[in-house]
C-alpha cells in the first residue's frame, strides 16, 4: 500500500501560517511526524497562500532537510512543477492533472523526462463525472495517453473522484464499482489512488467512515491513499485488509510488528 | 442487512452447561441481549451436546418465552428440523444445507412447505471448495436446485464459507471474489451469508479482524452475516458500510440513530 501523508497543505491552518511566515519549524515536524509513521510520499500543497514555484519550492526543500521520504507535488500549474521537480531529490509524485488532452500533453513530457509518478483524476473539461461508467471512460483515456507519451503503468494512479458521502451518497458505490474496473486495464494494472477525507467531508463520524470506506477500497483493488498516516485505527485498517487481499503475509501479531 | 445473533450455540460453554442442566435462564439472557442489539434472527445451536428433536425444541421455546425475533435453527439433521420447524412461531431461517442432491432434495421441500428460509453452504461431497471458481459452481447448483423447488431467492441464503486468514490466508479474496459473483445469479440475488467469526480463528486481532472483513464482504455484495451482535464496533462498521453501499438514507447522527 502507497500511503501519502495529506498533512504539509496549506489547507490546514498551522501549515498556511508556516508557508505565509516561511516557519520551517512547522512544516518540518509534520514531515518528521508523517515519516515516523511510515508514509510512502509526503504531500505538498501551498494551496492559495502563493502562486510562487519558489515557495513550494522551498517548502520541498525544508521538508527534504529532515527526511528522504519522496514528496508528492500538490500543484497542477506547469510551470511550477517545472521548477518543483527540479529540486526533488527522489522521484517525486505529481498531484495532479484531469482527463484532458491538452493538459496531459503538456504534463505526460514532464513525467517521463524526470522519472516522476503522476497521479490523474478521471475528471474531465465538463467536471467530474457521477457514474462509474464515467469514471472509467475518462480513466481509459488517461491510460492511454500515458502509454502513447511512454509512461509505465508504475507511475501511473489513476483517482476515482472521491465524493462526500453526505452530500452525494449515491456516489460511493459507483467509486467502488469504478476501482474495480480500473483493476482490469492491464496486468499489472495502474495504481488506484484516492485522497480519503473527501468520504468524510462535513459528516459526524469522520473517522469511523473514512476506516470503513478504506477497506472496501482495498477490497475492489485500490493500492494508495492520499490520508491522515497518523491516524493509527486506520492504519490497522489498512494493513488488516492488505492481509485479507493476500498482499501481505500473515503474522500473530502484524499491528505490533508494523509498529516496531 | 440481516444479522443472525450467533451466541446461543453450545459451542460457548455456558450454553452448553445451559443445555445441560436445563437451565433456561442463561439461554433467556443471551436471547434478550441479542434481541435489544437488534439481531434479525438469534441462531440455536445444541451442538454435540445432543442429538435430540426434544431439546432443540425446548431451546427455541425458551428463546420465543422471551423474544419474537425469529429463529435461525442450526442443524443439518431432517428428523430434528421437521420438529423444530413446528415450534417454531415465525418462519425460520435453517442453518444449513449442502450442495449434495440428495441433502437438497430432502431440506428444500421442508423449507417451502414450512415458509422458512435456508442457508445453503457451497461445499459439496467433495469438500470445502478452495477457489471462488469452485464456490461458485456449487452455488450455481444450489440456485438452479431451489428454484426447482419453487423456493424464491428471498428465502435463498448462500454461503461461501468462510476459511481462517491465519491458516488458509489465500482463501479470504477467493471468498470476496465469489461473493460478488453469487450477486450476479438473479435481480435481485438470493441473500449472501457468512459466519462471520472462522475469519479471524486462532488470531491474535479477532475484533479487528472482524470488522474490516465485514466491510469487504459488503462491499462485494454480502447482506446477512452471523456474528456477535453485541460488537459494538462491528455493528457501527456495518451501518457505515451500508451507507457507503447507498443501502441506507444518511443522516448526520447514524449510529446514534440506530441505538436509540
Amino acid at each position: 500500500m502507497i500511503l501519502i501523508g495529506e498533512r504539509i497543505n496549506a489547507g490546514f491552518k498551522d501549515v498556511k501560517a508556516a508557508i505565509e511566515q516561511k516557519d520551517k519549524k512547522t512544516i518540518q515536524e509534520w514531515a518528521k511526524k508523517q515519516a515516523h509513521a511510515k508514509a510512502s510520499y509526503l504531500d505538498v500543497n501551498m494551496g492559495a497562500v502563493s502562486n510562487k514555484a519558489s515557495d513550494l519550492c522551498w517548502m520541498i526543500e525544508s521538508v527534504q532537510e529532515v527526511t528522504d521520504i519522496p514528496i508528492s507535488i500538490d500543484n497542477s500549474k506547469i510551470d511550477i512543477l517545472k521548477e518543483a521537480v527540479k529540486v526533488c531529490q527522489k522521484p517525486p509524485l505529481i498531484n495532479s492533472v484531469t482527463a484532458v488532452d491538452d493538459k496531459m500533453d503538456e504534463m505526460f513530457p514532464l513525467v517521463k523526462e524526470s522519472g516522476a509518478s503522476i497521479i490523474c483524476l478521471v475528471m474531465d473539461a465538463s467536471g467530474s463525472p457521477k457514474s462509474a461508467d464515467k469514471r472509467v471512460e475518462n480513466a481509459g483515456k488517461i491510460f492511454v495517453k500515458a502509454m502513447e507519451h511512454g509512461i509505465q503503468t508504475e507511475n501511473l494512479f489513476i483517482d476515482p473522484i472521491i465524493m462526500p458521502l453526505r452530500y452525494m451518497q449515491d456516489q460511493a458505490k459507483e467509486i467502488l464499482n469504478a476501482v474495480k474496473q480500473f483493476t482490469l486495464f492491464s496486468d499489472p494494472p495502474p495504481h488506484i489512488v484516492a485522497g480519503l477525507s473527501n468520504i468524510s467531508n462535513g459528516t459526524v463520524h469522520k473517522k469511523f467512515i473514512n476506516r470503513v470506506f478504506t477497506a472496501m477500497l482495498i477490497a475492489n483493488g485500490l493500492d494508495a491513499l492520499i490520508c491522515d498516516v497518523l491516524d493509527n485505527d486506520l492504519i490497522h485498517t489498512i494493513l488488516t485488509a492488505k492481509l485479507v487481499m493476500n498482499r501481505e503475509i500473515f503474522a500473530d501479531s502484524f499491528i505490533e510488528a508494523f509498529e516496531k
